[in-house]
This record gives structure tokens, C-alpha cells and sequence, in this order.
């Protein structure tokens, strides 16, 4: 696979809500960084944080209106939703992917408002 | 100069506070759109916009720590940094250009944690 295909198949999975299958695509030192929260390192702990968000939703949807290689480095323009009760949370994101040579993601970064996230939470009564 | 020569030039135009030079490597017809807030429509808006946040710093500087081109897509990520009174703010921002055939930018997208700004802004004593 390339590496915008790897990340392509990474967001099939999340979509899935197939936290297993998306991180066997994570290296196992992979930093995955949410640009204003703290960067979380490892699979292990990104695994968690999936759980965590994609746990609380009934169905996950991240079209990208954008996706370009560079390299091994992959960059889309997402939009995140997530059907939480009757409503859908909506986030804009843009994402920056590292692929290694051995085809495992090794960055994954997203810049987003956090506010955007959060205030579409509290309107859905939700507990992030 | 290729798509990627004219952001890195747009973006020196804005470090040197220099508007008119900055807005005339947009096209007529540009759309800046910081992604929290609602779009910007065109050349002379997109100028007003930048007066109001530059105007109020005496040093700019936008470092990327990345910047790829894929066709008339350029993609960076940066730190924004102004100084202002006798601090910094800083902010994070992954931003999207595309670059029409003629040269000039008709698209410019920055996604940003719009909080980290205002909560800066706010210590430091400025008005956004």
C-alpha cells in the first residue's frame, strides 16, 4: 500500500470503530498528537483514547474533502462526525500523517478547534 | 515561482507587516477562511483582516516546520508568532493554499485552535 492508502485504510477502521484494526496500523512508539492537547505516545495509550471517543458514538463518519502523498508524509481536510444519541457532532480537522518504510504510521497529527468539539459534546450530553 | 515559492514569499510579506504586498499575491476573489470562523471573501477583505491582526504586533514571524506542494495544493504547518507589548503569542496552524495558474493564491485555509489564540490574546492584554 502507499502511504496515503495506509492512511486511507486507517480511517476505514476508525469509521469502523475497529480500534484493533486501526492500530495495528500505528507503530508501536507512534505519537499521536491532538495540536492543543498534550501529544499521547504509543499505541497502547492512542488505543485507549480511541475507545474513549469512539465508544460514545453509535456511528462514525470521516469524510475527507482532501487527501495528498508527499513522500511518506500524507495530509487531508477531514470532516469528523460522530452520531452521539439523535444528533451528529461535526469537527473539522486537518490531519498530517508520517508513514514508515515498513508501512506503519508513526505521526498522526490533527489541527482542529477544540471548542468546536467540545461545545457540539455538551450540546449532545455527552461526557468526552 | 512555483506554488510553494509563492507561499513561502505571501508568508515573508506578512512577517514584514507588509499588507499591500501580501494581498497582491491573492487573487481578487481569494477566500480566507480560518476554519472556527465564518470565511473571507475576497482581496480587500482579506487586506482588512490582516491590518486589524498585524497592526497590533511589532514582530511577526510564521515558521514552518513543514511545507509540501502537490500541484497547485501547497500545505504547511506553522507556528504564528506575534509580539505583542512585550510578550508572544503563539499559535499552532495547519494551512492549506492553492495557487491558480496565474500565480496568485485563490485559497487560503488555516486550521487552528481559536481558544489558544484568544486565551493569549487576552493575557496579553490586546484586543483581537
Amino acid at each position: 500500500m502507499t502511504p496515503s492508502e495506509t492512511v486511507t485504510a486507517f480511517i476505514q477502521a476508525i469509521e469502523a470503530r475497529d480500534v484493533n484494526a486501526a492500530v495495528a496500523m500505528l507503530a508501536l512508539d507512534v505519537s499521536y498528537e491532538n495540536v492543543p492537547m498534550q501529544p499521547i505516545k504509543g499505541r497502547a495509550a492512542t488505543a485507549q483514547v480511541l475507545n474513549g471517543f469512539l465508544g460514545g458514538a453509535s456511528v462514525v463518519e470521516w469524510p475527507c474533502s482532501s487527501q495528498y502523498e508527499v513522500g511518506n508524509v500524507v495530509f487531508n481536510e477531514r470532516l469528523d462526525r460522530f452520531k452521539i444519541g439523535e444528533g451528529w457532532l461535526e469537527l473539522p480537522v486537518a490531519g498530517i500523517f508520517h508513514v514508515g518504510d515498513d508501512g506503519l504510521i508513526t505521526l498522526w497529527r490533527d489541527y482542529f478547534d477544540l471548542n468546536t468539539y467540545m461545545t457540539q459534546m455538551k450540546e449532545l450530553g455527552a461526557h468526552g
